[in-house]
């Protein structure tokens, strides 16, 4: 229902802007990249808060398909705008501090040029006369209006879903004018699945009789079946299988009481056409087909060269949010943006956020105390705001490293200030399982430049977020492919190997990124564990503090001795071992294996 | 394409049988569950092979909502079956056994009672006048075929999809005359999402201006946009993400050379496009409304004790097979079928097969090698075939049991011999891990009779079918909520506690679901590996013999002390301890946590 947030207004069809919106017209013909010519554009838009006098504080919010102008609410009596939880005073973009500008997008029928505008030649709405637009004419037109604002470089793009297409060809290809690029939801083209009901939806409204060749205008009330079949689609495809359980199973054969032409014998159905019929009200069909149109040819690259290709001269700062529920816009794309990003050495960070909303997650409060709170310390990072404060710091619990101290005697992670050590200063650091980031930000207050993350738990990356630190959501065990060869100084692992499954896929990873290799772990060998094992029978329980045997996430017990056996066997080239007994804080030299309780070993290929 | 097995013939819109089909009409109204009655049903149907003098080998084939009588060739040069690859002589479902019936089904368009077939009160084809029928009418049909046939109890019935919802009604309503019962990607009911998309499908069919109120049969073509807008949108539903993917994406923007009215700019809209112009050359837009509908209202239940109440009096043996990357009938509602049957103590065998095929997934030959596999071991079981040696037995490898000898010096599973003597003849058994199934053979053997196995590997599974066992997918870590407390005299955990992560969850489980529970696991406090970490300083590897500390299968460490203690500190009661020295094949009495290798002990609450 989120997505319902207009009413009905006369608006529809006319091609004006909405209550609050401003417009500026363009006599400069915009030529499109798919052919032809716009000979004038016009731009409505609505904004929030004050330019600064610098004029660095802008974020631009780029709508989706059935979006608008109306992001969020200008005073308090206003109708709701489509990302009121996101935008607003206090607000994760808040309009305290930045200067919003939401455009209605080209093609559209909220105020922007599109198919219901008048055709200059004709005196009449342009229909299906109106042209091919891509999302880089839409963004050519976003442009042309930041030109007119005064504003030089954005602070920010931000969008989500086509919203989201729009931010990756800023980013993409005028770099040089916007700081950071957040994009939700989003890909870098659409799956065949997701074409595939765009196609559905278009062919609807084409074979529409009403559609009259898209010059409906004048007469009867146009496509209204066609373009209401491809919205109950829609909808269909913006909820995960999980939601629509929970919103329909309960009452499967209890409709609401919506009085339809379409079928309304189930709950589901009911919904369905009341959606679909209430679209029909506020959004042009022209628009309809030129938005979809524009997505399904929205194509960065199916392959990571053509990516590469596309993000190589980009200099903005990253942040990508996909969401685990979305099946029109799959986690994987998300991730494939993040891997070039990566492979290109950019500044990145990127979470697959927990959900089960969908496509629709990044409209809804949900999930917002995870993804909303990404988006605040980003822009946060990015306007320079140091130490902000976090807002609601997540339980302790909740992030891992907390539950690997550095051994059963220190609560304290005694390893990082011998790890710290290992690195000079200026070197470009990867910590593999970098939880909250407390290793990277000690790297990064000594001024440590290229320094980067990478972790599971989504509380700990917003905690890293916060920290100002670059952190990409990733599954070691999964590999780490998008990562080139020697593509860091050092890569670390500190307490980590023994909660890993597949061990050698992540230490072949960690030899191949680095030009080092900081591996940190737990020594089963150490006298009072072999004394457990060996006079008491019991399994020892190094870095098992708060563990038994049975609830331990560690999975692999090794001892320095079976390390060492391992490097050998495989290649690996041990380039310095530092043992530690950190019962009494020193390092020790005599016969580490009995007589360390911490082992970290630099390696090489 | 594998759905286009038919030719475009004269038979469509008139009710004729297939080329192959045989009809029968039946004079004696039939009752409809949703009210109404149809005055008379012709029951068009195929069948294959020879029904046996005992008439016991016949075997019922239900089809889905697009397929037909036509399941597989008669002979050579006949148009291939929408089953060929599962029907025929010496396939899984083998008509050189078995006696083949495959009707048309009601509401259907080839050659069964429909809303094409010609109504006797009007002398027209019913069209919208058509009643609503259910799967339950359906079934009924086919039992008056049965009845026909002088088939009092079938050995199976098979089907996928709407078909599956045959095979549920059949065993639920019919048990006694149904020994097996195999339901392939099918549900209790549709989902939501599922259900969302009948919708949308049907108000395309409805609200075409050709639709005419049902009656189109006399002129024009009918609605054929709606009804080829529905199976675009089928099409999309039947295959995965994946799927699609691999189908389209190399050529995205190169679509076939199809003519259509639709839209055909895209690789996958030129093949949608011609999917629906086909579909329309042979099906009845009535029946897609008709059997849609049946489809949607198909309900076994929402919750469990709903379905319990279904399947209770049912006493079939059963086989259900759901497919991975199925989405339109996703695995979780297979597993709700099959945790009622659990539940009730019913022999089930379940898998969910590794698939990227999707929903199509059970009409192709992808995973045949899997689901083909265990359909036909399943009818060889029904059929008392004894020690059918099977076809092609997997590598060792596939085998998990294989993975765990006893101990580092025997490869036989001597803990088995041990298991065997605590377990009396007679008792009922569940093997959690049971791998290929060699324990419950021997327990079989022995003519132990309710005995089941769990297990994650579907290939273990498949030879577990072969051996004539009952056995159902799980990962224990997730937890075994559907069988009930005591439900078995004896749970077994074979050698794989230590495999597992959640073992406070494990042994709960196997505590609460049996009366006893018999836990083997090696003991890591054995003197040999103890002195290993005591005075070589490497990690233990007992049941490790091909593994070393970074690739074994084992994530959990312990000793028959650590076991021990946490009985103590769990409340759980140690009903008797086995200790074996397998080196030597003896039992150790003396110092077991010192002497013995492997542990086996009884456990209750």
């Amino acid at each position: 229902m989120q997505r319902e947030f207009l009413e009905s207004s006369d608006a529809v069809r006319t091609a004006q802007p909405l209550k609050h919106a401003q417009s500026v017209t363009f006599d400069e013909p915009l030529t499109l990249e798919q052919g032809g010519h716009l000979p004038q554009v016009t731009v409505a838009y609505e904004t929030y808060g004050t330019l600064s006098a610098a004029h660095d504080n802008a974020v631009l919010v780029c709508h989706a398909l059935s979006g608008d102008s109306h992001v969020a609410r200008h005073q308090a009596g206003d109708s709701p705008g489509w990302w009121e939880i996101l935008v607003g005073p206090g607000k994760p973009i808040d309009t305290d501090r930045y200067f919003v500008i939401c455009p209605n997008i080209l093609g559209g029928c909220r105020g922007t040029t599109g198919p219901n505008s008048i055709n200059a030649e004709t005196g009449r709405p342009y229909g299906s006369d109106f042209p091919v637009v891509s999302v880089g004419d839409m963004v050519e037109a976003q442009k042309r209006l930041m030109d007119h604002l005064g504003i030089e470089r954005l602070l920010a793009v931000v969008g989500g879903s086509l919203g989201g297409h729009m931010v990756l060809t800023w980013a993409t290809r005028f770099s040089d004018r916007v700081a950071g690029a957040a994009a939700l939801a989003t890909s870098p083209r659409l799956t065949s699945q997701a074409l595939a009901f765009d196609v559905v939806g278009r062919n609807a409204i084409l074979r529409d009789p009403a559609f009259d060749g898209g010059q409906y205008y004048d007469h009867g009330s146009g496509p209204a079946v066609g373009l209401a079949l491809a919205r109950m689609l829609g909808h269909i495809t913006y909820l995960s299988q999980e939601a629509m359980t929970q919103k329909f199973e309960a009452q499967r054969q209890k409709p609401h009481d919506v009085r339809s032409e379409f079928e309304t014998k189930f709950a589901v159905g009911s919904y369905l056409a009341y959606q679909g019929d209430k679209f029909v009200e506020r959004f042009d069909a022209n628009s309809y087909l030129t938005l979809t149109m524009a997505m399904d040819l929205f194509d960065l690259g199916d392959t990571q060269q053509k990516l590469i290709e596309k993000f190589r001269g980009c200099g903005t700062r990253w942040l990508l949010l996909s969401f685990s529920s979305d099946w029109l816009f799959p986690p994987f794309q998300s991730q494939e943006i993040v891997d070039t990003l990566i492979a290109l050495n950019r500044p990145v960070t990127y979470c697959n956020v927990q959900s089960n909303c969908g496509h629709d997650a990044f409209l809804l409060s949900n999930e917002v105390d995870i993804y909303g709170e990404m988006v605040r310390a980003f822009l946060d990072n990015l306007s320079g705001r140091k130490d902000a404060p976090p807002k609601d710091a997540p339980p302790q619990s909740a992030a891992r490293g907390d539950c690997s101290p550095t051994s059963i005697f220190h609560e304290r992670r005694l390893d990082y200030d011998s790890i710290l050590e290992l690195i000079p200063p200026g070197a470009s650091v990867l910590d593999l399982g970098c939880s909250t980031g407390e290793l990277l930000a000690r790297l990064k207050l000594r001024g440590d430049a290229r320094i980067m993350g990478v972790e599971q738990d989504q509380r700990a990356i917003v905690e890293c977020v916060r920290r100002g630190l670059d952190v990409v959501q990733a599954d070691l065990n999964q590999g780490l492919s998008a990562f080139a060869d020697r593509q860091f100084d050092y890569v670390v692992l500190s307490q980590t190997l023994q909660a890993v499954m597949d061990v050698e896929k992540v230490l072949a990873d960690v030899l191949r990124i680095g030009q080092r290799g900081i591996v940190s772990f737990p020594n089963f060998a150490y006298w009072k564990l072999r004394g457990q094992l060996a006079q008491q029978g019991r399994a020892p329980r190094a870095s098992m503090l708060r563990y038994h045997w049975y609830d331990t996430p560690n999975v692999r017990f090794l001892t320095i001795a079976d390390f060492e056996e391992f490097c050998r066997d495989k290649g690996i080239r041990v380039q310095r071992r530092i043992a530690l007994d950190t019962e009494t804080d020193r390092q020790v030299e005599d016969n580490p294996n009995l007589n360390a309780d911490i082992a970290i070993m630099v390696i090489s290929q």
